[in-house]
C-alpha cells in the first residue's frame, strides 16, 4: 500500500530522488565506481557540489556578494556557527525565542557572550509568533518555522541597514519565496525541503564576516570553508548529492513560486478541516500558522486510539505530535503531494461520521 | 571493464554494501518507505544506530567503560572536539606531527591552551614515525596512520595510568587489531574503512571526560552525545546506516584479525614490487611503512606518462599521489581485494618489461 508520509523529518522526498540516489549508490553516471567510493577531489564529485551551490543560488535568486556552501553538524551546529561568525565580541545579539529550536541557539551564543531575548511566546507554549518591537542590537537571529509548535514568520523582521538577520530556516527553505537580500546569513538543515539529514546548507553576505573581533575554530568559520568551495575536509557525499537532486527536482517542477502555491492549498485543505471538524482543534493561533506543519489535537482523549487505528490503516505514516505537546502533527514538507494531504482530511471526515 | 580502486578516501567499499545501501535508499527492509525518509527516532533506524555502535564494540574488543558515537563534521571538526573534551584549562597538551592531519588538529588545539609538539618527522617531509621521549603532558595526541605520506604507528605510545592517549585513526581504524583499553579518545572520518563520507566516530572512556574545567559547546560536547544515545540531533542516517552494512561485513569475513591478515598480505605484495623494480622507490622509510597507503614514486619522471596510461587502462583508480609530495598512492584499504593489488604489480612489471 502506498504510505502517506507526514514525518516532521527525516521526511518525505522525491521518489524519483530516492530512484536517482539509490542507483547514484550503485554506480555513479557508468562511471564504473558508486558515488560514495570516488574522491571528492575528483571532477565528478566536484561538479556534483558546484551544481549543489548553483542551484540554492538560482532557486532563491540569491543576489550577488553571497555565497552557498554545504556543511556537515546540522542546525544545532549551525547554531554555535552563527554565533561565531555573528555575534560581535563585547556586544548584545538578539534572539526571538519561538520554541525548542530558538533555545538551543540562545544556549549555544551564550557561551560566547551577551544574549538578549527580544521576543518570546513562551508564557503561552509557543503557539504563536511575538510581536516585536525595534531592535537595537547590531544582529537578530529567528527561527523562521517552529516545527514543533507549528507556527511560521509570516513577515521577516526589518533592520536597518547596518544590523544584521540571521535566520535558521531548517524546515521552510524552498517552500516559499523568500527575499535573500534581507539576511546576513540563512542556514537550514537538510532533512526538510532538501535533502537527507547529514548536510546543513548555509546562505552567507561574506561581506558581512570576520567582524566579530574573535577567533574562530576551522570548522566554525565560514571564511575557510568560503575559500575552499565548501571543501575544506571531506563533505557528506551522499547527503550533497542526493540534495543537488532534489533542488533539479525543484526547478524542474516550476522552482519556488510553483512549491509556494501548492504548499498554500495543501495548508489551506488542511487547516480548513480542523476548524471546521468539531472532534479535533489547532494548537497554533490563526495569524501564526505554519504551512509546514500542522499541530492539532482531539478535543475527546478518549477516541486517539480509534482516530489512530483509522490514519494507520490508511498508509499514513509520522503523524504522532511532538512529545513536548502531544496531540497530532501533519508535517507538509515540498514532496509531499495534495493528495496525501486529501487522505488525511478523509480519514478525519470519516471518523468524524463514525465517532462524533 | 573491473575497476580497481586504490582512491585515498572516500575509497572502495565492499560490493555488497554499495548494493543494500542502494536498496536502502528506495526502501528499507519493506516499510515502503525509504531508509532517509523515516524518522530518526522510528524504531528501525534506532535499531540501525544500536547496531552499528554495538558492532564497533564487538569488534575492537571495547572494554566495559567506553561508549561508541556516529556524529558530524569528520576529523577536522573531531580535533577540535578533541581539545575541549581533554585539553585541561591551563595545562600543556602533547601532540606528535606526523603530517598535514596532525598539524590541523595542532592548529585547533592551540586556540584552546599551550600545546607541546614532543615529536616531529616535519623536518624529513613526514617520511617517518618520529621517535618519542618520555610524556610528562596531561594528554597525547597522535595520528595513528598518515594517508599522505604514508606511514603508520607501529607501536602505540605507552603512558602512565593518569595520562591520556587520544588518537586520530581515521585511516587504519578496523585495518588491525589494536587495544582500545590504551586509548581515552580514538576517532575516526567513516570514509576508509568503515563507510561514506558523512559520519565520524568516537570510542572513548567515559570517565576521562568532563575533566578540562571548560565550558564546553553542545555539540561538540561528548558527554553530551552520550547522554542522547548519539542523538543529539538528528544523525545523518545514511552514512550511519551504510558504516553499519561495512561493519557487518567485516564481521561476516571473520573480522578485525582476518582483515589484518589480508592487509598485511597486500602491504608485502605491494612493498616488495616497490623495493624490487628499479622504475620505482618507494617514499616512507621502512619501519615506518603504513598498510594502508604505499607512497612511491617512478625513478626517470619522463617516463610517468607511459606509466599512467598504463594503470589507467589496466582499470586502477585513484593511484595518483597527493599534490604535496607527488608521485604515486595505493591506498589499499580493508575492501581493496588482493586481486587489485597483484593487478598493480602486474601493471608495474610488465612497465618494467617494456621500459625499464
Amino acid at each position: 500500500m502506498k504510505k502517506h508520509n507526514f514525518s516532521a523529518g527525516p521526511c518525505i522526498l522525491p521518489q524519483s530522488v530516492l530512484q536517482q540516489a539509490s542507483d547514484a549508490v550503485r554506480e555513479l553516471d557508468n562511471s564504473g565506481l558508486s558515488l560514495i567510493e570516488i574522491s571528492h577531489r575528483s571532477k565528478p564529485f566536484v561538479a556534483v557540489m558546484d551544481e549543489a551551490r548553483a542551484l540554492v543560488k538560482e532557486l532563491l535568486n540569491v543576489p550577488e556578494g553571497y555565497e552557498v556552501l554545504f556543511l556537515q553538524g546540522g542546525a544545532s551546529l549551525g547554531f554555535l556557527t552563527a554565533a561565531y561568525n555573528f555575534h560581535k565580541e563585547g556586544e548584545k545579539a538578539a534572539y526571538v525565542n519561538t520554541g525548542a529550536w530558538s533555545k538551543a541557539a540562545i544556549k549555544e551564543a551564550k557561551l560566547l557572550g551577551e544574549v538578549e531575548v527580544v521576543a518570546s511566546s513562551e508564557d503561552s507554549n509557543f503557539n504563536h509568533i511575538p510581536a516585536m518591537g525595534n531592535i537595537s542590537q547590531p544582529s537578530l537571529h529567528i527561527t523562521t518555522n517552529n516545527t514543533i509548535f507549528g507556527t511560521q514568520f509570516k513577515s521577516m523582521p526589518q533592520l536597518n541597514s547596518d544590523q544584521m538577520l540571521l535566520a535558521d530556516m531548517s524546515s521552510d527553505i524552498f517552500s516559499q519565496e523568500i527575499n535573500v537580500a534581507d539576511f546576513d546569513l540563512i542556514y537550514a538543515g537538510a532533512q526538510k525541503n532538501m535533502g537527507p539529514a547529514g548536510t546543513v546548507m548555509y546562505i552567507v553576505k561574506t561581506e558581512s564576516l570576520g567582524k566579530t573581533g574573535r577567533a574562530i575554530p576551522s570548522y566554525l568559520d565560514l571564511n575557510v570553508h568560503i575559500k575552499k568551495d565548501s571543501m575544506f575536509n571531506t563533505p557528506p557525499v551522499f547527503a550533497v548529492y542526493t540534495s543537488m537532486l532534489t533542488l533539479r527536482w525543484l526547478k524542474g517542477i516550476g522552482g519556488v513560486a510553483e512549491i509556494q502555491k501548492l504548499n498554500e492549498a495543501k495548508a489551506k485543505l488542511m487547516y480548513s478541516e480542523i476548524d471546521r471538524n468539531p472532534l479535533f482543534k489547532g494548537f497554533a493561533q490563526e495569524s501564526s500558522r505554519s504551512n509546514m506543519n500542522a499541530t492539532f489535537s482531539i478535543t475527546q482523549d478518549d477516541l486517539a486510539p480509534a482516530f489512530d487505528k483509522m490514519w494507520n490503516d490508511a498508509g499514513i505514516n509520522g503523524l504522532k505530535g511532538h512529545r513536548s505537546i502531544g496531540g497530532y502533527r501533519a508535517s507538509m514538507y515540498n514532496a509531499l503531494p495534495l493528495e496525501s494531504v486529501q487522505v488525511l482530511v478523509d480519514v478525519m471526515k470519516e471518523f468524524e461520521r463514525t465517532h462524533g
